[in-house]
């Protein structure tokens, strides 16, 4: 039972769209991910995932209309909805909060981005 | 989908240790409650509960240690664990993370505190 600093954690993440798990509750995990760029189309067939922005901001895109999503403020994407986060202006330290199964790729894991087993913020290598 | 501003929604909270429902995902609640003083001391027996600071700060006691958790810092409480936030240095502005089902008192229902439903952020009277 340690506080998590996020200035401190995201400090250590420097990959984009490599989430790394800070803290686990409930069947859920809390996971920091750094954005760059445009990610991949894709959908969680059942889970639903929200995106807390700790710094920066985004733009969610779904197929009929996007969202900007900025420093302290966050968006729940239902299981099903089909979206592409977006960081076009700098990068966005985002948390996540969704189940601990959830592929960051949903459903696009041939993506290269795939990763299957995310590392904990406390991992060698941090 | 709308985004929830953090500031905004807090702006809105003015009576302390009254959660509101800011968002459903996965059965969980993120839940936005304004902390000032001491609550009850309690545990929740089945739900793991997770607390980041958005602003301000306030010291998470337990039986046998105490935790400042600041803005911009999170931390869990696994269930069955006995904890008492405390906010003596002004209010602290927490995003509760945990299951739809957790009373906010927990173990102590008879807390005159107890708020066996939360209301959400968009109701009347916000």
């Amino acid at each position: 039972m340690d506080t998590i600093d996020l200035d401190r954690a995201f400090a250590a993440i420097t990959e984009p769209w490599s989430p790394r798990i800070a803290g686990e509750l409930n069947g859920q995990q809390v996971r920091l991910a750094r954005l760059r760029g445009s990610f991949v189309w894709h959908h969680h067939e059942h889970e639903d995932e929200m995106f807390l922005v700790h710094r920066g901001r985004f733009v969610m895109e779904f197929r009929d209309r996007r969202v900007e999503v900025r420093a302290g403020q966050f968006l729940i994407v239902p299981r099903g909805i089909e979206h592409r986060p977006v960081a076009d202006d700098g990068d966005a330290e985002v948390i996540l909060f969704e189940p601990a199964s959830t592929l960051n790729t949903g459903s696009a894991p041939d993506d290269p981005r795939t990763i299957r087993v995310p590392r904990r913020l406390d991992d060698a290598g941090a």
